[in-house]
């Protein structure tokens, strides 16, 4: 059976939604989109690789090392949004040097910073 | 401050992505869209407003009584995408009856449905 058989591309322009959880924890560490080919690979390597409208094709950590590991894939009810339980390799998600994307949370009068920094990004991915 | 201010709604054609987190056991039960006034009613209602290309704005559970009660909204580094934290009222977040979304996962060769089913939807919302 072909796996993407059971997704719906079409709603999304031929995206789905990609939410990776830590498989250790539950922490939501980061939401970004895949295209066909991006299911296919991760599927194949084993690590996420995802779909961006800036970068294409991204395996996730390639440049960072921060990969993630897939180790479960659920699918939705309507089959446009996968569920990737990952184990984060390196200590960051974010491309931000944040342990995970959603560092922000909103008390009733600001967002408040709670994330925790593991990394700077300009030593990383270098001055932009 | 306006809460919105934060967001990018742009990038998702006046949408962003919403992920609905249980706050107490770290389970996905589902992932969709807001708009701003969506958005807006959440924080009003201190419950979960979606919003549906199909149903337009959505007030989760209006219907099946299944309610989402918002606990803690996070946003992610790009501001495209929320994390939700909910009080899941009634027992299933899906539509399906199931409760929640992403009742099956991928086994190498085959999906497999491990869900709970909480309910019968055609009992909660009629034949359809």
């Amino acid at each position: 059976m072909d796996p993407l058989a059971a997704l719906d591309f079409s709603k999304g322009n031929g995206l789905v939604t990609a939410i990776a959880q830590d498989h250790a924890t539950g922490e939501i560490l980061m939401v970004a989109h895949m295209n066909e080919q991006s299911l296919r690979e991760t599927l194949a390597r084993g690590e996420v690789v995802y779909w961006s409208r800036s970068r294409g094709l991204w395996h996730k950590g390639e440049q960072s090392g921060n990969v993630q590991k897939l180790k479960q894939l659920r699918i939705d009810c309507d089959g446009d949004a996968v569920l990737l339980s990952v184990e984060q390799i390196g200590r960051a998600a974010c491309h931000t040097g944040k342990r995970l994307c959603f560092f922000r949370f909103w008390n009733g009068s600001e967002w408040v910073d709670d994330g925790e920094q593991v990394f700077d990004p300009a030593s990383v991915y270098g001055s932009r």
